[in-house]
């Protein structure tokens, strides 16, 4: 654990018994629709990942959205990143084909993550968290400054701050319902011709993989997440007090009019850090 | 006067005497640093431009901040743009080898600039506005909105409106001095030791144009000037309440801690106009 060198506090865990149920499998070219589901064991938790694109040194690790599973990444997205690089994507413990327990803390979410990129035996990572998986991102970068190399942080947040704002609990009551299209439309794109029209795209290159599909989080998982989502806005293991911590270039993006998290809370996070650019995406 | 098509107010002026003491010289492959200073006149007012950079349909006319010339843009901006499209620079009313009085308010300057780039027989241009050159490019937007088809709007805001903040009059007050290096250093660039040395290389590249300095403005159009800034940002001209109609793509920028203009001000920007995209630069 010699990348866990911070001072901020990881969540306990119980004694870890690492076992690689499948060795990685490098240098394959394979695209988001055929990359093959590969699982880590680490204790009582089976992680599902994929892993594709051209060989590089330092892995972009994904770190995904309230509820989202491997199969809600955009493939374009992931084909676009892995012309350059290795890209990793997994699920999270309890959430699509991972076991385990979703845990009702980012903290818990991060430690778990940490645990995964230690199975695959990575020493350097950049991350990519959206959402949710920004809150996880930060606090990983937080707790392991070594491991993590570059940060991106896309519609996302540092928790209760001067100038955020709070996430409204009736989007993440519309955004608890099971998935459907029209929500996904609704919740993710804006209300304009042009944007719905990628939002169509969007959804619809999320069917192009084969096979069995990786599920969205339901049942009791989701006011987990919700709850963990609450807890980092009420700054109970937020990023917010410790971001003049993060050193690493960052990058954050977020669309001009977010509707789970407040565009605003972008902007406080991008000027807070000390190495930020900050993009907003009109549409 | 057909681009000026909008009910946006423009400040009255008296009856205009176009003449062109210079025609156009298209095809000019000079750079920033050698193309000649040429001049123009509207009524009473002289303008001193520059027009240089590969041929292309549209412009990129750039509008300049408080005090400043065209000698205060970078060359390496100003090449960098003019590899692509033809750029012009010009002097306001009252700045630099320009004649006339500066005004006292945006409207003013806007109707200035705007009289400019008739007497050019331009047709369409993209503007790009820096700090009070984004005021300016804000309004001639809205008053001639046919003009206009794109628009970069740099380290500068839409007058006062939600989430807004108030310029600081202490800083202006620096800002007012007469120009220095270490004057320029700290206004412009932050105290961290990458971003002074990136200063220092832009204000080396200010000096290498030969011949004659085109000045800073001094004296009490500085005064006038300040006040366009502080009527602005009180609304009385300001874009602020306009800023839906404005539905040109827009490139917003700004440095992540903006002494002068708050940088808050380039995001309420950004997320009020329909169509814009903004990113902020660390140091």
């Amino acid at each position: 654990m010699s990348n866990k060198s911070s001072d901020f506090p990881r969540s306990p865990a119980p004694p870890k018994r690492v076992k690689v149920t499948q060795q990685d499998e490098r240098n394959q070219p394979e695209s988001a629709e055929t990359t093959p589901t590969r699982f880590v064991s680490v204790g009582d938790v089976r992680f599902a990942y994929r892993r594709f694109g051209k060989p590089s040194g330092t892995p972009l690790v994904f770190l995904q959205h309230f509820r989202g599973s491997m199969d809600n990444w955009d493939p374009a997205l992931l084909n676009g990143f892995a012309k350059d690089r290795t890209v990793i994507t997994f699920d999270n413990a309890g959430v699509g084909f991972s076991t385990g327990e979703v845990p009702d803390t980012v903290a818990a979410m991060a430690h778990h993550a940490l645990d995964f990129i230690d199975a695959l035996h990575l020493t350097q990572v950049d991350l990519l968290g959206f959402s949710l998986g920004g809150y996880i991102a930060q606090h990983m970068t937080l707790s392991s400054p070594q491991l993590v190399r570059r940060l991106i942080l896309a519609g996302t947040g540092p928790g209760k701050g001067e100038g955020t704002q709070d996430l409204n609990p009736t989007i993440l009551d519309a955004a608890s319902l099971p998935p459907s299209r029209n929500g996904q439309l609704q919740l993710f794109f804006e209300p304009t011709e042009t944007s719905q029209a990628a939002g169509a795209a969007f959804l619809d290159r999320l069917q192009r993989r084969a096979g069995e599909r990786d599920p969205s989080l339901m049942g009791p998982g989701v006011q987990a997440q919700r709850t963990a989502l609450t807890r980092w806005d009420r700054n109970e293991d937020a990023a917010y007090p410790h971001l003049r911590a993060i050193a690493h270039p960052v990058f954050v993006a977020s669309g001009s009019h977010d509707l789970i998290i407040p565009t605003v809370n972008a902007f406080v996070l991008a000027q807070r850090l000390p190495n930020a650019q900050l993009i907003l995406y009109p549409g």
